[in-house]
């Protein structure tokens, strides 16, 4: 199931209602990367705490621990992991594909060798639904493949074709009536196969559409070019979602451009690595500067960490690496996010993107 | 400021309130170990919550990272580590004698290495105290030598004089009036050796008493016997500490014999390596066959853990080593812990100490 609907329009950005099987989350919404049906260092109900309404949790890696089969016995995604509000699967492509040699992949799918046990598997559009269809999450995402960047033209358009290709035997595949289908507009740094690939997943006709293949080391500018070619062939009325992307200020630049749905590592790892999340750019926690500071965090920021914690303490627990240091930090993070889409939400609706982006102007200057 | 008042007593065991510079604690209490200024991978906030009142810093690991002096100018440890409930300090002695060899020890104190820098240091009474004062924990302890086991009487002998004397040094160094000071009662498994240490170390005169040396390999029999040995020389009216203690039914058999406190780095350090504790003894979430169980770890237990994840759900994250399986197995343990202590003290209330001792004979068991 899935309901969407727009709200709020300024220009090109989009304010809106996103209704799926396990509750309406409001968009532009950020999602964190569970993969492992855990957001790093942070168990569900200290996230939910931090404010975010909905998650990314990913096949490949539940396919392979605990098991498709075992988290639909126990119940699904939502009952086993504790999280009982929107989660969206990503099909596993991104991840076999970093495992597979060229010749791996084939028209029936990708051969590859588990990270965990070495086992030889093949995961095909099939599989990928098989798995998603089981895991129950609220949106599913067609498997794809992200060519990589660099690419030669001609292998991003055999590419594309082949995800095209793939995307109808998803839409096939998929049989869990509680849960919406995603297609994901490819075409490298290319804006006619952007084109040529988002006309063609249209045609197939999905729930929502993502625009993958980006935040794959092209610089910023062919990341906006290759959005633009995109989003002008995709519905206006459906969920638009850029995926694994990104900074604040790379959220703001896509939301600008009518985007509704993003996600990101970013907030914990930045996290694990002692980065913490300010409107001025981010912080690294572990400098000495810090070590006798007794202020908080973020003097603005009312996440449970600051309300509790101090720089110095938390430049402590780093220092002596504390796995606690990178909860408190995650913590923090995420509900930095969190705030952070609320205040895009605000900008969009009041029309004053411009100065939000120039709030978090740092992120610009460390992007550099 | 200390002031100790028993409010039930049934034979030996005692029920009494503990009012310390940050508080008032029932008794027996049982204090986590937080030597860093952390419990182990579950911040002050969730230790709070799991209903654990008063923590165990420890003076030698403050020392080195951050520094007690950091710590006095980020207002004492309360301050710097976010937990305005009581504290005590352990010396340092059982953690430099383990980095110490024989011909280290001298009557001055003890020469070491730091296992941080390798810088070589000297920790003495006084020293010791000056970086308690200064940490402003709620209960500081003198400066003692804890005897290896097994260890030659005559060595035990001089170490417990050498102990005596550095009590005496602890107590002329000690300089905070807020923070109580307690002796140690040492003298390994010799029971005349108890004895002495017991009425020379009141005779010097503290605000409560440990008995020391204890848990460090002696048979169960052996720590009782050395423990009986101590206890009728100590005053009734003040509070009595065993150092290092233990199971929970070490903790009941201790309690019965007239103690008020312990600590002991069991429940975070079995949380660590996948050990859940329960009523009906330890048990191994890693083990496969909790893969498929959606029951909580414990249906009588009303911690945050149990309240949202399953057993599956834990040995999943178990398995893919999450740091979030640390927090949550800790946080259960520690409530598992608190929670014994209120069913202690009513069953000491109560004079059913023998009907808990069934109760946790699981734990007898596994002990064997």
């Amino acid at each position: 199931m899935l309901q969407f609907r727009l709200t709020n329009q300024t220009n090109a950005a989009r304010v809106g209602e996103l209704t799926l099987t396990h509750g309406t989350v409001q968009t532009p919404v950020f999602m964190p990367c569970a993969s492992l049906a855990t957001v790093k260092a942070c168990p569900a109900h200290l996230v939910e705490t931090a404010g975010i309404e909905m998650l990314v949790c990913n096949a490949y890696h539940l396919w392979l621990r605990p098991g498709h089969e075992r988290v639909r016995e126990m119940g699904g995604l939502h009952n086993f992991m504790g999280w009982n509000h929107p989660i969206l699967t990503d099909s596993g492509g991104f991840q076999v594909f970093s495992l597979a040699r060229p010749k791996d992949i084939t028209e029936e799918g990708v051969h590859f060798r588990s990270h965990i046990s070495g086992e030889a598997l093949l995961l095909t559009a099939e599989k990928s639904l098989e798995i998603q269809n089981a895991l129950g999450s609220d949106i599913a995402m067609i498997f794809d493949e992200c060519a990589p960047y660099p690419a030669a033209k001609e292998y991003v358009e055999n590419s594309l074709q082949r995800t095209l290709r793939w995307s109808r035997r998803s839409k096939a595949a998929h049989q869990n009536p509680r849960q919406a289908l995603f297609g994901i507009v490819q075409g490298g740094v290319y804006e006619d196969l952007r084109r040529q690939s988002a006309e063609g997943t249209v045609e197939i006709g999905f729930n929502g559409y993502a625009i993958g293949g980006l935040s794959v080391g092209e610089s910023k500018e062919q990341m906006l070019t290759a959005l633009e070619a995109s989003l002008p062939y995709l519905p206006e009325n459906q969920p638009r979602y850029v995926m694994g992307v990104g900074t604040p200020l790379d959220i703001l630049e896509c939301a600008e451009r009518g985007v509704d749905m993003f996600d990101c590592v970013l907030p914990t790892r930045m996290a694990r690595h002692a980065s913490l999340m300010t409107w001025d750019g981010a912080l690294k926690i572990n400098r000495l500067e810090y070590a006798g500071s007794d202020e908080p965090l973020d003097a603005t920021c009312r996440c449970g960490t600051c309300q509790r914690y101090s720089r110095g303490y938390l430049r402590h627990l780093f220092a002596c690496k504390e796995a606690a240091a990178w909860q408190l930090l995650s913590e923090h993070n995420l509900h930095f996010y969190a705030q952070f889409m609320v205040e895009l939400r605000e900008a969009i609706k009041a029309g004053t993107l411009n100065q939000l982006r120039q709030r978090i102007g740092a992120w610009t200057q460390r992007e550099k």
